[in-house]
């Protein structure tokens, strides 16, 4: 059941670019966020790093299993091959590159508190959405919720890491998204979106921007919740 | 990827009954919950019900899209039966009678503002976990997963029934949730589970009780949202 | 990976009578299939029959699942109560009306023989098929994809029924498909379906034809297999 | 609804030896079929190769996406890494090896014909099944599913290729599975199943022993397609 998130007055988006401007200041907030500000000035706790890496690594097995959906619901060998491809990125390079990260803190901060292994509040909403997506929609509403984290990653991180603070593990978080290797993967990504959007009848694309919106609203979440180091009130 | 939630010591829950004790105060705080409460009592603002409902009208289509997955995961013609049944009860009595509540406090409080309308943090945290139990999980863990939700109902409405101050909508909800009829989809989907777990093996009655767990917290956080009226920061 | 198996020169059907157009004479192979006739005439060995109906038992429950996978990928209220309908009318007509069928053929003619009773090559390939377009189809797929045998077997039972030899068995079979209750549900599964095809683009309304067409071709394997008696070449 | 398809006298198979030996002589019949044989001795027609060739570019895509849903389905990260690597295995090495054969038979014997393109039955049914295993069971279900297939032609191929005539196209067939870079593709298979095996109960090993009966089932009626050039009724 689709329910109108947006005033649906405009035409609905039709690249991967009306789909960023239609999420209004929503994008710049993410951009903004306070938690990648604190590791570009070296001012974020470790403890808080280490929460987010530690639910990072329960959220990224789900980002690939959404992937992996993808895959099998492809309707052609190239998309198949693209989701293959970008399921080989997360399983091989960004869980490890994580991995190496939490190790990072953990030898500079202590090992990882039981409570914040719990699978958190907003990690529960958005891998839960990343996979109720992949279970009842198409290939396109897997890309339109898969762009949100891929895309405002990247664009995080080139906006901070110029002026960053050396950090023996924020410094290496900043490299990687902010890597020329990572833009390379999220232009694949909206490129090959940007082709589908371009034939896909109003109601897709619309579909499309209100998963995108949802998507930008549970990546403010986790940052949110990274910062904020909340979790479960039971827990508390 | 599974998380430990709960301390692994205990022996996994092998009946209802041991589900319901493994998640400790939180089954009580559901039953206290100052939502139902307010039912109860008819202090609750009918902003708030209005709100409420509005939600649990985004929530019962796809907790139903959760039991037609059971239909159609079911390994034998007893368990598609009842996840039928239970499809029809949902589809035929719940959503009818939560939407003659909604025209009810519309009455009353006048309509629906948009706001209210757009799919909520805890709705969309709560039905995309049911989806994402039922797109990976087996019949078992859905009938884990759908528990909670119904069970918790049925006990809060009959705490609350007897005492309760007469209101022109709140007494319905309470007679509803507290009715006899009520009570035997809920046995019945006891009785069910527990034919189940009594031959599950530990690891799926473990990963049952953490699904049951996680359930809980996803039923509070629902009451939570509509007694604070609370949704998206970029709504507020 | 879809593959044409039909010359895409001619437009794409738009409505469920064009549908059935677009297969030619496969429809009518399925009107005039010798194992309906058979039963028709009542010259069907006792023993076909049996077999037949004891692999549509394994069928329907299938079938039903393809029909909870509709319900669960609804996009809206009202497709999800269609679904949930045509879900109740396998599980609680049409399942226990072959069980009847079954146990008159088996007073008649005998116990199930154990071979009967494997799931056999062409109900394999029927039931997988159906759980396959559900599993990857939205539920315009899944619409086409159910049409063949619910809109085949009325228009074959009603061009039988007139001049049937009366029998203890058949004759139930052709008064079930050829009644009017049975005309009302495929009328409602087309004229939904003609809805939805109205305002489907091109190349989704070619795929419900391609998979249209596979369903025509499994449902006169389906009859083959009944008629022939055959199985799996390790079984014979 | 599961159907017993074997005697369930016997323990159930707890190694994949164990469900090797209880599929009996279908087994055998595997890796005796005249099809394998015809591209040993280079008797098998050219026309037949470029068919069954087609069929497997047809069915190798939708073997992929079951990899796919099995890596979406895992419930750990170590069996999300192995079927990720083998899904890239499918995708990467397999259909290009296949693409690779066609291109080269072709070349010889010309184009395909538009007829030998359609999705032919036992392609339907192969494909169909196992994308309904991978949509309704769980990893272990989907890894019953997959092995007859990796795993007969390792054998097939190594059983051939020492006696086999030297052949333009044949050879390269021969070659590929019964190179050391297949067999440990298998390995890796069989020895990640063996592991789980171990551990599953009894009913969850007796499916997995019927989904392997089924899948050599299915790889027989792919090869008799293969050798018979058959296809459905309307195209003959």
């Amino acid at each position: 059941m689709t329910t109108p998130t947006a005033a649906p007055t405009a035409a609905a988006p039709a690249t991967t670019a009306e789909l960023r401007a239609s999420v209004g200041p929503l994008w710049q907030a993410l951009l903004e966020h306070p938690f990648p500000a604190g590791l570009a000035d070296a001012s974020l706790p470790l403890e808080r790093f280490r929460y987010y890496v530690t639910q990072n690594l329960l959220y990224l097995p789900d980002y690939a299993r959404m992937l992996a959906v993808g895959a099998s619901r492809s309707q052609n060998g190239v998309v198949l091959e693209e989701y293959t491809d970008a399921l080989v990125n997360i399983v091989k390079v960004e869980i490890p590159q994580n991995e190496r990260m939490l190790a990072g803190v953990v030898e500079l901060a202590g090992a990882v508190p039981a409570r914040d292994g719990v699978r958190a509040p907003a990690t529960v909403a958005y891998t839960s959405w990343l996979l109720s997506i992949a279970a009842n929609g198409d290939a396109n509403d897997i890309a339109a919720a898969l762009l949100p984290c891929a895309w405002s990653y990247g664009e995080i991180a080139r906006g901070l890491v110029d002026g960053a603070v050396a950090h023996p593990v924020y410094s290496g978080w900043l490299a990687f998204f902010a890597s020329g290797d990572y833009a390379a993967v999220v232009t694949t990504l909206r490129e090959s979106f940007d082709r589908e959007l371009a034939g896909m009848p109003e109601a897709a694309r619309r579909r499309a921007a209100e998963i995108f919106l949802t998507g930008c609203r549970l990546e403010r979440q986790f940052w949110d919740q990274g910062f904020s180091g909340a979790t479960w009130s039971d827990l508390s």
